[in-house]
């Protein structure tokens, strides 16, 4: 008996999935082992698995199996979600014409060489043409897969990243909290201005001393050291596969709060590609949900859990403990103010919890210009400023602190910046929803048990791999879509009593 | 103007050695970083890479562009090697069925696995069975590539180890050592008994002080850590890729001299990797030649140079430098007896280089009669202790000891043995003729400047890449094809004056 399209497209995916696999460790081992030297030969064996990969999904019997799988009908809910996950994946990579893809690829390589050089002499003015020559290809992607999608040309971008998201959800949510940041950052800061300043513990704190709290506390919250690691790169990330999570950090030896919360937040995405539903290993459905449900997971362990007074009291004599410290500096009331201290600053990634979300949405809102049209790459600088101004009283001395900061635009990456926001929203939505339902939750995070949370995290988000879109899965999750109600509450609550 | 056959090929071929590239990286992490967790699933991606470069191979638009770019003829000598390499590639992966590469897949796992249980325990008999299919789908292979290729059955299967190689001219090569052996033994042993015994330096030697001195050593060698590293595993290799080879080694507290030499000896692989013809990275004939040519410039760096006097002196006061150490065990004398010592052994991997030989005549002997069908697997324990004794001295008191010790077989690897041989009388082979070529070499090594030695291994071997056969190449760089002569030679002034 000859096997189903189904059958046969599962078979098609699992290889394509596992070389994707392939290349993630090919990633990681670039980010932490890899000699400069080997860079040229690596991208090009990256080049070659991404070529294999697209070769798999743009074949045309890749294109029937999906149409015979779709008439055939008749299959059960995980399984339909896999042949929707896969057509996805489908769709991206036939959207755009081989001319397209190799034009984009070169432009990418040169804007994004360009750019390091730009935002190292701060010259805006030196990348701007590749920018330019980028962002029209971007926008012809968008154009190309906005016809296939049948969505906006943003939000065929944004699919990639975040799928079936749309702009006019995160604009509704974004609005809400353009209308709520402004005025309470000023009354955080005169609050914060009133309570007494957060000691800072004195260094120096050596590397390995750093790496074995880091190790205790993932420990504690479940990170299973026989299927991953942690190591050391210049840009911290979580990679790796499902089976052998990989997250990294970089070590201060003058202070490690920067990356101990930087690896618990790693954590977070670690536990949750742990969680994916086993029995769907391999298949799209068994992939993560988006970048913004991936953000929520890190950022709900980060922020909800780990900068939380309950988690302090656990923490903090561990962490007294491990660099062999005692006095005022390690007690949980100043760790605690430590480790939500706002400071309004220019720097996305330097930004606290509750400007955070200030940086992200300037950058939408320019992005979405950009591709709308709107907004030409020419005026970006002046435009970026403006929108700091406005939102958070801030005004960059130079492009490098401003436009220039970030890679994503430098690299073709338009659709990605709101992520951020949406995970630090549906983190709170869901911490929320979590604690209501599990009384157990909060008093086990303040002695170091996170069972009672993992365990509602692994029922209602984890285990759902992609089988729902994201605003399903928090409407079964938490009872409504995404809102920044919780949000709003959870800072209030934290930064203004 | 459409590209030609040759051009199309080379394009393929770039593709598939890159996906090798990629696998061999996935094989160093696997051995080095990867935790016990993620071995199925980087199992999972291996066999997809396979299956893809099976794939690229196998396609019969490769069959056709070979035939199409033979007859067009008219290339130059790097490029018409290319061809011919590619074709052996081609033979080697279509000589077989789908059905035979899968029922061996299979046999070799099955087979790889009741090993490990059974040298555990020293119980033959418990993988007896598992031997006997492997075996005879083995010389199915082997029978299949021997149409293919028009040599003999076990020739077809050393040609993937050692490409063009024939069992007549190993017969030749070896009878001369076993002529020479036995007797030279004993000849060595009384020299031995008469000399000084020597002493062993006094540990403990810290990981990290004997990492700091190979790391000198290999720098010394022209090691390039741009282009390379390196890091601990269970079994010594080298891996990774040209531009980024990773050596590994392992660490004994109680004892430095033997992961030191470990080390010099992959350095030795890995200055032939890197070393390769930059004109052809990427193409068939700029791979390394074979395993026993290979194997050769390990044993050329460890053997003929680093266990030498010359090397010693050097060398002696950098150790003890590197310990902090003084005293009669580190001087010259004393460590170039402690790196000479010979002592008969059942383990191969413990041999010194006198009795190595022995160790892999008696492989040789055993396979190429398992292969023509004159020693049944079942008889393998008495054949093996039989051969040992006739040729060691030594007969083993259980299999663990003997026909168990290694994986090669049970792993489906028949025609390997040999070329670890073929290695140290090339290495003696090419040591004696760059030497009579440049006087400086010998000097310079005792005062650490490698650069002579280097630069005429890499005119003469590595350079070469796979333009030529083995053969050839040897004939080119000394003068004649292989013999024992160089060898016996070298082995007489370093053991008997």
């Amino acid at each position: 008996m000859s096997e189903s399209p189904y059958r046969r497209l599962e078979k098609r995916f699992e290889r394509l999935l596992l070389l994707h696999d392939a290349a993630a460790v090919l990633h990681w081992d670039w980010a932490t082992m890899m000699p400069r030297g080997g860079a040229q030969a690596r991208s090009d064996q990256l080049a070659a698995l991404k070529a294999v990969q697209h070769g798999i999904l743009t074949d045309p019997e890749t294109g029937d199996l999906l149409q015979a799988a779709g008439a055939e009908g008749g299959l059960d809910a995980w399984p339909a979600a896999n042949l929707r996950e896969m057509r996805r994946l489908w769709v991206h990579a036939t959207a755009l014409t081989e001319d397209l893809v190799h034009a984009l690829s070169k432009a990418q390589s040169a804007c994004e060489t360009a750019w390091r050089t730009a935002r190292a002499e701060s010259d805006f003015a030196s990348v701007l043409g590749h920018l330019e020559t980028l962002l029209a290809l971007v926008r012809e992607v968008a154009a190309a897969k906005s016809g296939t999608l049948g969505v906006s040309p943003y939000d065929a971008l944004l699919d990639e990243y975040e799928p079936d998201g749309r702009s006019d959800e995160i604009d509704a949510v974004f609005r809400e909290l353009e209308d709520f940041l402004p005025q309470f950052l000023g009354e955080v800061m005169e609050h914060q201005a009133r309570e007494p300043a957060a000691a800072a513990p004195e260094g120096p704190f050596p590397v390995d001393r750093q790496r074995a709290l880091a190790v205790r506390l993932m420990e504690a919250l479940g990170f299973d050291f026989d299927h991953g690691r942690l190591d050391v790169s210049l840009h911290p990330f979580c990679g790796g596969t499902v089976d052998d999570v990989r997250i990294t950090t970089r070590y201060d030896e003058s202070d490690f709060t920067s990356s101990l919360m930087g690896v618990l937040h790693e954590t977070g995405h670690a536990l949750y590609e742990r969680a994916l539903p086993a029995a769907w290993r391999g298949q799209p459905v068994g992939l993560a949900r988006g970048m913004g449900l991936h953000e929520s997971q890190s950022l709900l362990i980060e922020m909800q859990v780990c900068r939380s007074q309950g988690f302090l009291t656990f923490a903090a004599p561990l962490m007294a403990e491990a660099f062999g410290a005692a006095g005022p500096a390690w007690e949980t009331d100043n760790l605690y103010r430590l480790y939500t201290r706002v400071a309004p600053s220019l720097i996305r990634v330097d930004a606290d919890e509750v400007t955070y979300p200030a940086h992200v949405i300037v950058r939408y809102r320019l992005e979405t210009a950009m591709i709308t049209g709107d907004l030409r790459a020419a005026d970006l600088p002046g435009a970026w400023n403006d929108a700091m101004g406005d939102l958070l009283g801030l005004t960059p001395d130079n492009d490098a602190d401003g436009c220039l900061q970030d890679q994503h635009w430098y690299d073709g990456a338009w659709g990605y910046f709101p992520t951020y926001t949406l995970g630090a929203i549906a983190a709170a939505q869901l911490f929320d929803a979590a604690t209501k339902a599990d009384s157990a939750i909060r008093p086990g995070i303040a002695r170091g048990d996170f069972k009672p949370l993992l365990g509602w995290l692994a029922d209602n988000v984890h285990s759902k791999g992609s089988l729902l879109s994201t605003r399903d899965l928090l409407v079964q999750a938490t009872g409504r879509p995404l809102d920044a109600g919780a949000f709003k509450a959870h800072l209030k609550r934290r930064y203004l009593s």
